[in-house]
């Protein structure tokens, strides 16, 4: 599944000989504020509104602090500048299996202008890549039924059921 | 659900009048490791081995570093000094929902030789007033299937499916 991509930095045509979509998938940075990237998860969670470039700056920051421990991938369309896919990983660094670690991916969404173009299997790679080079034992994520197929094909199987409180 | 317990301490004599058992739940403590803690953790996870004092301190100051977004809180029975009930939340900062938290409940686990006493319920109980505290708008856990209705008592409802990784 992981079939050797480098996790910094990947530019790919995407499939379609008419389609010269260049894409790059890399960590976020401070800049893509302005490139979407919050309107791009608002697409995953409706109750995302948008923030100011202040508050941008304290999550990006409050991020930034745990190193190689969170990670957030984009898909930039270098075409027109904006974020068309993004997903987090955070690594939970436990007390059990000999003080193992535990990849948790979050956030996985891709526009739904640019769907049908692998790229949120190559959205969870990069993460899964990053978890596993980390030293995770595993990575895990909760999602939708409609969703599991998906996550098959990205090597996950089902585990768990998820429960949740809302305050 | 809350019911106004104060997060940081607290004492209680355990149900019966024979019992007089008393517990004290509070936050993870370095001396921790020689009054059973990861032996604890063990019959959650029998992959998990002891650590070494090293081992110990070193995760433990890897968590320390979180502050108050990271809690593992730890039910001590007073008889015996021994750690008879655990359980751990990890704050995750979103970008989405205006830059909102999530609590992520890991690691519950009672004693079983201490089980029906509640204990699971008052850890978990623990964790989600901490994670309501620190301004999350949701606590998540993951579950086997026959803890579903231990977790509907603690006020969790079924929402999505776990998948999983194992590298």
């Amino acid at each position: 599944m992981t079939g050797g991509m480098d996790e910094r930095s990947e530019t790919t045509a995407v499939d379609g000989e008419e389609d010269d979509l260049l894409l790059q998938l890399r960590r976020l940075e401070i800049s893509d504020n302005a490139k979407g990237f919050v309107e791009l998860l608002s697409q995953l969670s409706p109750a995302t509104g948008p923030l100011s470039e202040e508050d941008f700056r304290a999550r990006f920051a409050d991020l930034a602090a745990l190193g190689d421990d969170h990670l957030i991938v984009v898909a930039e369309d270098r075409r027109t500048g904006r974020i068309v896919a993004t997903g987090s990983v955070f690594i939970e660094r436990k007390f059990l299996r000999g003080g193992g670690k535990v990849g948790h991916i979050e956030d996985v969404v891709v526009d739904a202008a640019a769907r049908h173009r692998r790229l949120g299997q190559r959205v969870v790679r990069y993460l899964s890549n990053h978890a596993k080079a980390a030293g995770c034992y595993k990575v895990i994520l909760d999602c939708t039924t409609d969703l599991r197929s998906f996550y098959e094909k990205c090597g996950f199987t089902e585990k768990n059921i998820q429960m949740a409180l809302y305050f």
